[in-house]
């Protein structure tokens, strides 16, 4: 399947190649936000039954694009279906968050995990992505995606969200070994899960490392970025007679954009507590860069959204390499009208950043 | 009232003057993780009266100090007197942290904000201080403190702990100069209130921004550094013919090092994502450094608690400027013992650095 690509800023622009203006989508912009999202969600009866019904996940990926221009789609889906593949009994609460039945809690149950074929345990989400694929019909690329190993790990040993992180923490420091051995098995799956993405229509990828932030420096490298660039080493690069671009976001890991640019991603994410300007400086020859507006911005006036979108802009300057997305997800109670201040902004405010590079 | 001082370790190394051992105190040093601090807690009835009776504040502050050889005293109380002297009603509740029954929804409550008389309205604290100095007896010196102008403000307008922080970051978007107001009024209460515990007897000053971490590196500058910078130029620096050093902390602050350091402080505390070998490289030339051992470290068993000592201090190097601590307080869950591991490890691992300096 060759598929004409009508808008594809996105994959250029993560590529570092020249575009119009600066491509834009937006972490969880298919969400609660959106009263379009919590009347399908309520349909769904469950946020697993929403991430497991292919149908439900492809309606609710494209129903930020029936009210936005955005440049991306993101499959909808959940971090936490691989180890819910593994067998750990993923479920959500309202407000307390993911929870795990059957959380980890011995270096035995550790070396029993299985890699899942993601084709029979997950599924449901390669579905997805071949059904979303379909409807998009080539207007926008489809971003793949799935959790850090760390990150993966982080909840399967803690149980679900954790405050004081005791339990990993306690591994890292007490089993370093045990600690490693669950994350190669939790690589080897992610591996498999994303070139399945890929496989089956993703055409960018990223890899969401949200607790990476929570380690020192050196646990950081050894336990997380390690992992990271395991996966980018293996990861099917190039689909359709195009290349697939990888994106790695570590969350809080503003100090260490030199470390995840060097495992040979193409793009960083970058939350709002970096200056995109500086990121640029340290890694903007290598890598480009994705971010970083403080998603708080959305609860602000129109003008101020504005104004912080042109900051942004500014930060980064001139030329290719930014895909400008919020430094975190959207959050809850946002009006769905700021997203759209937001969006026409940045198509806006940066066609001057490219004038001299347009294609 | 010049007191001799028997170990002065900690007002060395903030100043950068040689020491024969790297001095370490832990932030939360007298808290939960202590039996005899949860027996004090529970004859007070509330964490409030434990704070607001100088008696017990003295008691629980020097707990550890008869049980470790720490080479500082903190002041037992908490960031948040300075909004409850103004009116704002402070209680805490088990598990949920702080609360405010009054907390500020307008620019009209900003306005009328009052600066609070150290002396009178904070009476309680300026007396504890009196008080510990006193107990101490010149072993080991006293360290006062306060939250930052901007962590107070985020807890006055959320009204308690935050998620999102919408309120507070609403009112920075949208109306910054009724933030800069409240900014204000808060920054000259905390010089009152810190040059008040140098009078009554603190021999150096920490100021927390627990909260400075949240925003982009813009606001983070024009909304928290500022008020930090006036507090230092602001305050009492020296005391019984001494100088008074002040040590700033923003959690989360790692990338913004040399813009704290330029703050004219004398120390900056650093959290456990910095490597300490680097932050000494970015501004070691101006600054004593504190932290910055990831206190999950303390749930580890002896042996892997003095390798991570052992790893700060190296990180660190040789030659003062070092104080040891966490990157943040102690947990709860954490067993004495493994604090007194700790800081053994710290002066007997330690003073090869100083072999070549000693006093």
């Amino acid at each position: 399947m060759i598929a004409t690509l009508h808008n594809d800023r996105l994959l250029r622009a993560l590529l570092r190649q020249p575009v119009d203006v600066t491509p834009v989508w937006l972490m969880r912009q298919a969400g609660r936000y959106l009263p379009e999202y919590r009347a399908a969600r309520a349909r769904a009866g469950s946020f697993m039954t929403l991430c497991q019904t292919p149908e439900l996940a492809c309606e609710v990926t494209l129903q930020p694009l029936a009210r936005f221009p955005l440049d991306a789609a993101i499959l909808f889906s959940d971090i936490l279906t691989i180890p819910d593949a593994m067998g750990l009994g993923l479920s959500f609460s309202e407000g307390d968050g993911p929870r795990f039945a059957r959380p980890l809690r011995s270096a035995a149950e550790i070396a029993r995990l299985g890699v899942p074929d993601p084709e029979v345990e997950l599924r449901y989400v390669i579905d997805a992505v071949r059904l979303i694929r379909r409807e998009l019909a080539g207007r926008i690329p489809l971003i793949g995606f799935a959790g850090s190993p760390w990150t993966l790990a982080t909840y399967m040993v803690e149980g679900g969200s954790s405050k004081d992180y005791v339990r990993i923490k306690g591994l890292l420091y007490n089993q370093p070994d045990t600690l490693h051995r669950l994350l190669d098995t939790t690589a080897r799956a992610t591996i498999a899960y994303l070139n399945a993405q890929v496989a089956a229509g993703a055409q960018a990828l990223m890899v969401f490392d949200t607790w990476g932030g929570i380690l020192a420096p050196s646990a950081y490298r050894e336990f997380s970025l390690a992992y990271m660039a395991r996966i980018v080493a293996d990861l099917t690069r190039a689909a359709e007679d195009r290349p697939v671009p990888v994106i790695l976001f570590t969350k809080g890991g503003g100090l260490w954009l030199e470390h995840i640019a060097a495992t040979g991603c193409d793009a960083v994410g970058v939350d709002w507590t970096v200056n995109l300007g500086e990121a640029r400086r340290r890694v903007g020859g290598q890598v480009a860069l994705q971010g970083n507006l403080d998603p708080a911005v959305l609860y602000a006036a129109p003008d101020r959204i504005r104004q912080q979108v042109a900051r942004v802009l500014a930060d980064f300057g001139l030329g290719p390499g930014h895909v400008f997305n919020l430094g975190h997800g959207i959050q809850p109670g946002v009006e769905p009208d700021a997203v759209r201040t937001l969006v026409e902004a940045v198509h806006e405010l940066s066609a001057p950043c490219h004038a001299s590079t347009v294609p």
